[in-house]
């Protein structure tokens, strides 16, 4: 992809962040709390977008331009691949995530459909190819492509996208684990075969198949690990989601008992995470908390999913341990 | 067992507790700091303990005269048989340990073979059941109670054995898992036959199998779960420990790098946990850190252990997750 003249990689350390914990609690993560994972430091950005390759009308749009087409916001959870690596035995190679490699923002920006009909995308398109001014660069599948709530991100959370988060453009596709949401977005190219990119054939594939949507996964924020709480009757609660489906049910398990439905708050919006919730009568001593979500297309999570070399897709069962101490 | 005459077991919650964090890096525990893990509450306790059953000559022992007789010192590893079972997936039921359910204390008593000996144990004796004065009965076949390292304990660390560990008189046996050290010990019988307790056959079994010795394991002390450092040189040590053999080798993998070996201290006993130590020079940004024991028997921890209903014996690779964060 040499003719797109994307920025060499610099040697500085890439930007990765887990959530903050204090934010876990929001439902709409703060711009500044919200996890990064970058491949490449910050890079110098251009203030237009290049739309080229199989199509009839290639185009240059500046980001001002693309603010004016702004037409969709939608609150969207994004999780990196990587999420709960840490956890998984073997321990694979890359960035060893514990399970706070996802957070939810409310993206604005322009459907990227809109722009690749403006465009007149060829018949023999397969790939969108994106690609970063940081020199990351990664395809989504045509059919992906065209979903209408796939943006061309200008705004987070109702104001300009913050360096660390890819601004002033990036893409956002909801549903899909965040390496489809490349940041810094430099060009867009429509192929007429597949990317065989590293980003796309050495990493983010589970063994021989690729890394896609997010698979149905929860967390649970109170009790937090290790919390010390008084005994009694505890409120708990997390959230769950799935880039395959509306999330069907969450189910809790208490000190290893029986799997009971929690109760599912109203959804915030259809590619956002639910929040589940119930209720637990805890006595001293040490406990265990699991949660286990469950989609409407029949996903559930594993106790612990198979394992892949690179450790992606980690969405096992959610646990915590905590204590009650009397007062 | 009725007619040994133990206390009825009491409504009050036995006491369990983890090692206190700060006494990781202590090679001998202190007794406030030594993990907890009891059945029953902590029973009224009788000076005498008997010894009786298929045996010539029963006896009636009174702790002074055991404190008289204690011939022996020894530090002891002792690990809970559940140890770690918080990390198991599926979760078993049962105290959900972390990995602080191993300490290592110094324990003074009368070798329990010089006991028998003077007992004078018929020839089809095939196990000596200890009785606790809470109820809790254990038996330990003849040839591991013919050791003599396993002791009837009456010191802890030079002092009386605290209520909570077992005082004034307790079994100590060296490598096996913690639940074979009776505490509060009432009485000793001599078995022509296996004993079938609960806490023999109920609990305390791999599905089909008894748990006996403590699987070659390990820990990390250095870096913490999740401590955040300076970037550069790190010293890494933690224990490890094995109750079949003396610990052959420590290897220890960084980022999920290749094992190379850590280097051993000189063992402060056979029966006790050996320190290792390593150099790491760890960057800016998150990283993990992996400790792998080998025993001279040829046992080496795995990745994940085989599951088991219960939850025993999880003797999996030691992991850390820490940071480093320029100053």
């Amino acid at each position: 992809m040499d003719e797109i003249g994307v920025a060499a990689p610099q040697i500085e350390t890439p930007e990765i962040r887990e959530i903050a914990p204090a934010a876990w609690s929001n439902e709409i993560t703060p711009a500044d709390m919200h996890f990064v994972r970058s491949h490449f430091p910050i890079p110098a950005t251009a203030d237009t977008l290049e739309v080229r390759g199989a199509l009839a009308t290639p185009m240059r749009i500046g980001c001002d331009e693309l603010r004016g087409l702004a037409t969709r916001t939608l609150p969207v959870t994004l999780e990196c691949a990587g999420n709960g690596r840490a956890r998984m035995a073997p321990l694979p190679p890359g960035e060893p995530f514990k399970r706070g490699a996802v957070s939810t923002a409310v993206w604005t920006g322009v459907p990227l459909r809109l722009l690749l009909e403006r465009a007149a995308l060829r018949d023999d398109v397969v790939e969108i190819l994106a690609v970063g001014a940081d020199s990351f660069e990664r395809a989504l599948p045509i059919a992906a492509a065209l979903d209408p709530d796939v943006l061309v991100a200008v705004e987070m959370n109702g104001a300009p996208i913050p360096p660390s988060h890819g601004g002033p453009a990036r893409l956002v596709v909801p549903g899909w684990y965040g390496m489809a949401s490349v940041k810094w977005l430099h060009a867009l190219l429509a192929l007429p075969r597949p990317f065989a990119g590293r980003f796309q054939t050495d990493f983010y594939v589970y063994d021989d198949e690729p890394v896609t949507t997010m698979r149905v996964n929860s967390l649970i924020v109170a009790p937090s690990e290790d919390a010390v709480l008084a005994p009694g009757r505890l409120d708990v609660w997390g959230w769950a989601w799935s880039g395959d489906a509306p999330i069907d049910c969450v189910a809790v398990s208490f000190d290893a008992g029986p799997w009971r439905p929690a109760q599912l708050a109203r959804a915030i919006g259809p590619r956002a995470w639910i929040r589940w919730e119930g209720l637990i009568d805890a006595g001293r001593g040490r406990h265990t908390l699991r949660a286990r979500a469950h989609d409407r297309a029949g996903h559930v999570q594993p106790e612990a999913p198979p394992h892949n070399r690179l450790g992606y897709g980690n969405n096992g069962v959610a646990t915590v341990v905590f204590a009650c101490v009397a007062p």
